[in-house]
């Protein structure tokens, strides 16, 4: 198997981190690492298959000699980093919403979309880590009839805004439990033994920007943009992994048994659907799990045509890092690369 | 005023002690109160109206002399007391599920339909705690157009299981943070930091009692039984009051500012809707409230009659006790009495 050259843009951030812990898990074929972070983080050591790498700014030069360049930090980073990334013959694979609805930019869950890879421009996008899951299961249900509408409420965790939300999730949650006055800084109101019905900035129609990616990005990747979706992004006090709870309403009637039955066995998808024995996906089971689990998979009382489904995803992973470098995984077997040579 | 005699069953435990400080709070005119627990709290003695008083056994002498007997212990007791209770000529206000869906028990929200009252046969059952809020708001936008459909997954709060549960997500979030072992007795798994997309058993049909009480008790609270109502309903690591992310779909279209206009001012709601400063329901601000928080009020992208709608809401207060209490008053200020006397 061929080997790459890779840049990791955040790598001390939550996503970086799980990214490097991945990549060895899977034993990414990399044959040169380099790990990037700000200003601050420059200098610091980070461990990947037993070796130290320090971490580096990320420059020009860096970036034309690497094959692959993933980017997991902020907006204005992956603005920057991405296209010059791409101008110097390095695939950007960026976790930010900058370019995903780009249409020059494929926006890829590789079980879903695969083929969208190959009209990539030296940019794709991975999805907005609540929509992943969600297409995962949307997509082989679309077998079953065409799906028509689609309303989803998430629980999601903090590690979704990042590490120091996750420090302040801990922080507030032992000041009340000792009695203190907490610290609020990273979300507008305490997270802790609270919810927040409030994920990225609200827009003009009420909804707010994770909302509307749930949305838009669903229709891209299912290439469907007649799909109706209404999502309602909520916050809860949970470290890792994006519970939804979603309703599809089919065209025609789908019986929780053949949506059971399409799923099952589907790459990237465990059934953890025994609910008479306690089992039912869980943030808890999932936080360090590949897979999306699947469960309490019913008729949806409320609609002839309709399924009412839960599942649990790690955020970290299948929601960003994973998808990440399945993605490069894909392009590599594929040969679908804009640079001519592995170096 | 009239003043009258009650008895307080199941005294001891959350919903009882909010009871009392609601009772207080809104001088609710009683000449002599009974406060009831089981035998291990007998002795006890609990502070009302700065007068303490002795937790005794509820027996069939204490039940004739009270005219209202407010219940809310295990579905056991409910079921022992409450016909013993109206059989004694003291009227049963229950908090359980036992007699919600019996016939000759109405089953109410004053805000919402205080008429079915004067039908009492001598028990008064009062709604689940996730189905009072949205009744709440069903009922006036019922004004706006005929509701023909209702998704709601719910965000419930541990003091919906108990004052146990509570003091379980305590010491199960001190343990974590401490990194020492977490003891699970209240719930099917760990609650701390996670969700579980389980309250109370499964049924047959893949949903829970919890979640099939919200289709049954809106419909019989809101006369509709073609109402199509479809629940999940989640338990979060929050302490106190229930969120509720509620899509309603209507015969004709409805726009969300009528929608905020019939809501406006309506007993029992307070509108916290201006997202753009920030400003929406959330539990920490419903805890201790009344009212029920609405907020988040939009349009739904997903269907041209569609409003979706975010609440919060105190289990204790108006999802039990306040809720018990205001029967009570309705009762008393319309005569709808059957003991003819008020002792």
């Amino acid at each position: 198997m061929k080997s790459c050259k890779i840049a990791v843009i955040g790598a001390t951030g939550a996503v970086g981190q799980v990214f490097l812990r991945i990549a060895e898990e899977r034993n990414f074929p990399i044959s040169d690492i380099r790990l990037c972070a700000s200003e601050r983080s420059v200098g610091k050591k980070l461990e990947f298959n037993s070796e130290e790498i320090e971490v580096e700014l990320c420059t020009q030069k860096l970036l034309e000699e690497v094959d692959f360049t993933f980017i997991s930090a902020s907006s204005d980073v992956s603005k920057k980093i991405a296209p010059l990334a791409a101008a110097c013959g390095s695939i950007a694979i960026d976790d930010s919403s900058v370019f995903r609805m780009d249409d020059t930019v494929p926006l890829v869950v590789p079980e879903v979309n695969p083929t969208d890879l190959i009209s990539h421009k030296g940019i794709v996008s991975i999805p907005n880590c609540s929509t992943t899951p969600l297409v995962m299961i949307l997509k082989p249900l679309m077998e079953a009839s065409k799906i028509k509408r689609v309303i989803v409420d998430t629980y999601q965790s903090v590690t979704g805004t990042g590490s120091a939300a996750l420090q302040e999730l801990k922080d507030q949650s032992q000041d009340i439990l000792s009695g203190n006055q907490i610290k609020v800084q990273e979300y507008p109101h305490q997270i802790a033994f609270n919810v927040l019905p409030h994920i990225e900035p609200f827009q003009g129609n009420g909804y707010t920007q994770e909302e509307m990616k749930m949305v838009y990005e669903t229709r891209k990747i299912l290439h469907n943009d007649n799909l109706m979706v209404s999502a309602t992004c909520v916050r809860v006090p949970v470290p890792v992994s994006h519970s939804e709870s979603i309703h599809i309403e089919f065209e025609t009637a789908v019986t929780p048994d053949e949506a059971k039955k399409i799923l099952l066995n589907k790459p990237g998808i465990k059934i953890v659907d025994d609910p008479y024995s306690n089992l039912y996906p869980m943030p808890i089971d999932a936080s360090g799990s590949d897979d999306v689990l699947v469960g309490r998979i019913r008729k949806d009382v409320s609609h002839p045509n309709g399924i009412a489904i839960w599942i649990s995803c790690d955020n970290l992973r299948k929601g960003a890092a994973l998808n990440a470098i399945q993605i490069a995984e894909t392009m590599m077997k594929q040969n679908i690369v804009k640079s001519t040579t592995w170096r």
